[in-house]
């Protein structure tokens, strides 16, 4: 009993250590781009999460539903773009563009076997109110500049738009009723490739041979992202609505090369995206093995007229901050030390403990993370303390050293001791 | 429609940058003194959150409790505290002593006619382990640190100790079930004043006069920390509890006295505090004015114990981080710009975006945090909205200036306008 609830976890120290940095990293690129911090509030009116135009009913069925005691509906954030379109209707003064950061933890009951966490934490940029492909392009530059800020080398964006999925779907003639079902297999193109795709297709979601063969015609055209929009833009020149959808994107390409960011884009229009929200550009980050995504994201121009009846263009990313940290793990991308204590103050009797005080206290002063044995142990005891929490150096206070006018300074790592006047330990110690 | 639940509110830029920066500030003590960061889960098992020895049954009345889909009985967290003992109870082998800091939101249904959140910000440092008066000094001067930090100069600390009412409680004979309430009377001492603790005990709580009068002689004395000691050690030394509890208050300040953390102590015998566990010093942050308590904690010995059926002492404070920023924002402790973007960058027209996107990320290279026009907006739109948003400069892009390889920068207090080269804007805009 007493542990945290299922699906949720607890944050331990040295995974926050790196967190923190990771966050931190991550931060300093959003506002290098102009985003201004917001935080909203962790739950929102129920009727907010589940509105028309938002989540879409698949995501509605994990959102955490509560009553407060004044039997208002309640549920906890399930992602932070519907709670900013909230604040953008709230608001509806708000000067625009409006770009705004949100680093905050969101809340799905999902199926935990996947690895998945209910509890998690999203790291969003958005801009509101310009339909303009240059925000689109900025979005991709700052989260392309935000992983590799992380230390990222190899990752890649994968670029679609919604337009040119749904002239996809024209041109291979799907059923209405079959749309969805279509492009939830299309976009696992990446995981099961050519043939697992063409069986989804034909076998399970009942398409007939001809549209299979078209729908498979647009996905699998290669080439530089260019040369792809150009390919598809002669397959389905005739459907206006994905002439828009490549126009845009070519907009988008020309903008990320200008901005030095265009190394990493890839087109790929089995990209599909599960949120009912995205009406234009849509993307995700990968990194090149098969781990999924780390960011996603895109454009969504009518959600928020959905809430205030006021149409307002919108676009952003959202980036997993627990993957991300992860993979920093694994890959060992960066490391940091299991603590950010520098020295452990140990005083050799209960007499020496005024003394060791003043000590720890000064160390403070010169901005030295320092701690100071709090449990009266033996040296023995505490030098055990000191290697299990990888503390790099202790200071013994002894009589002896005292009537020296020293310290002795002993390096945990080499086991090594030096006495030591003041000025020197902390001249050691930064 | 769609508001921020009632008694939530969303932290916008403004307050989000002053509200990072003291965090930071906190968070920089917190490390100093060797907390290590620690993040539970925003919600707990309900059971765990209303367990005995926690938060006690008048506090469990104001937790959000809900239901997840596998009708498990769960409550947002109501402190930081409960999750702490939580998480040592589920890592019954960590190494003690445990310290760690934990920054994050908690929930409470309170009423909020008080100017009081629901959803709001507690920053709290605790030593696991510990039995020593060394961890309640340091905890003191930690907290002092922090708010000196922060820039707060004129604030106290209020100091008392459980034990010390219990002997309270003894030696004005006061009925066991008015306990409760008597102490709740005395803790208003500084607000309501002698009088108004007088009349509250005599005609309210149905006090003798006898017992009363010796509530208030104790409530009462004044002097230094030690005087008033040594005069309280007087009046209750037949009474072991109270005895024990001057000890360690004797030792607390012996102890802050060598940390150089004695000068803002006041030991304060009227202090109650609220929350049922605590068994031990209990301490208050207080600005002079009448504002109420910044931050508050104390010694609870025997909550682990009551949660994982073993002992484990331990203390800790609690800053109320709203509070906190709400004060620092009022009295003017520090100021901050409104915007932490440097500059924004404008094309006057359509043909100089990838120009002016070259010149962007040039600037984001050299660290400085910069926006560049997503509207295609003309100029005095754009310097509209830069003064709008309190950005200090401005870059105009234009034919002219390009063909001369400069750039036009504004500053936009002074409405000055320079032609300068890429590396004196750089130079001035750092």
């Amino acid at each position: 009993m007493f542990k945290p609830p299922k699906g949720t976890r607890d944050l331990e120290p040295d995974d926050m250590i790196l967190r923190d940095k990771i966050i931190e990293k991550i931060k300093e690129i959003f506002e290098r781009y102009g985003y201004l911090p917001l935080i909203t509030p962790a739950f929102e009116e129920l009727s907010t999460l589940t509105a028309k135009g938002g989540i879409g009913p698949e995501a509605v069925k994990q959102i955490y539903s509560f009553k407060d005691k004044a039997e208002r509906e309640l549920g906890l954030i399930y992602d932070l773009t519907v709670p900013l379109v909230r604040y953008i209707t709230t608001n509806p003064d708000i000067k625009l563009p409006f770009k705004r950061y949100q680093i905050s933890r969101v809340w799905r009951y999902e199926d935990i076997s996947k690895g998945r966490y209910r509890e998690f934490w999203q790291a969003d940029i958005d801009i509101v109110g310009s339909s303009s492909m240059l925000a689109d392009s900025e979005i991709i530059a700052c989260a392309i500049d935000a992983f590799k800020n992380i230390g990222f080398k190899n990752f890649i964006i994968r670029l679609n738009n919604r337009k040119i999925l749904s002239a996809l779907i024209e041109y291979a003639g799907v059923d209405k009723n079959k749309i969805e079902d279509v492009l939830r297999t299309i976009d696992k193109f990446d995981k099961i490739g050519r043939k697992g795709v063409e069986e989804e297709l034909l076998n399970i979601r009942k398409i007939n041979k001809v549209s299979c063969d078209k729908i498979l015609e647009l996905i699998e055209i290669k080439g530089k992202p260019k040369d792809i929009l150009k390919k598809a833009e002669n397959i389905i020149k005739d459907i206006k609505i994905g002439i828009d959808g490549i126009k845009e994107l070519n907009e988008i390409i020309f903008y990320l090369e200008k901005m030095e960011a265009i190394d990493v884009i890839k087109i790929d229009f089995s990209l599909a995206r599960g949120l009912d929200y995205y009406t234009g550009p849509i993307f995700e980050v990968f990194i090149e093995e098969n781990i999924g995504s780390l960011a996603g994201g895109g454009r969504y121009d009518k959600m928020i007229g959905l809430f205030s009846k006021k149409d307002i263009p919108a676009v952003g990313i959202s980036l997993g901050l627990d993957r991300i940290v992860e993979i920093v793990k694994e890959k060992k991308i960066f490391e940091l030390p299991k603590t950010n204590i520098k020295v452990f103050v140990i005083p050799v009797n209960k007499n020496l403990i005024p003394y060791a005080l003043e000590i720890s206290q000064k160390i403070r002063k010169e901005k030295i993370n320092c701690i100071i044995d709090l449990m009266n142990r033996k040296l023995s005891k505490n030098f055990e303390y000191a290697n299990s929490q990888k503390i790099p150096f202790v200071i013994i206070i002894g009589e002896k050293e005292i009537k020296q006018n020293k310290l002795r300074l002993r390096d945990m790592v080499t086991g090594k001791e030096e006495l030591l006047d003041m000025k020197d330990i902390i001249k050691k110690l930064k």
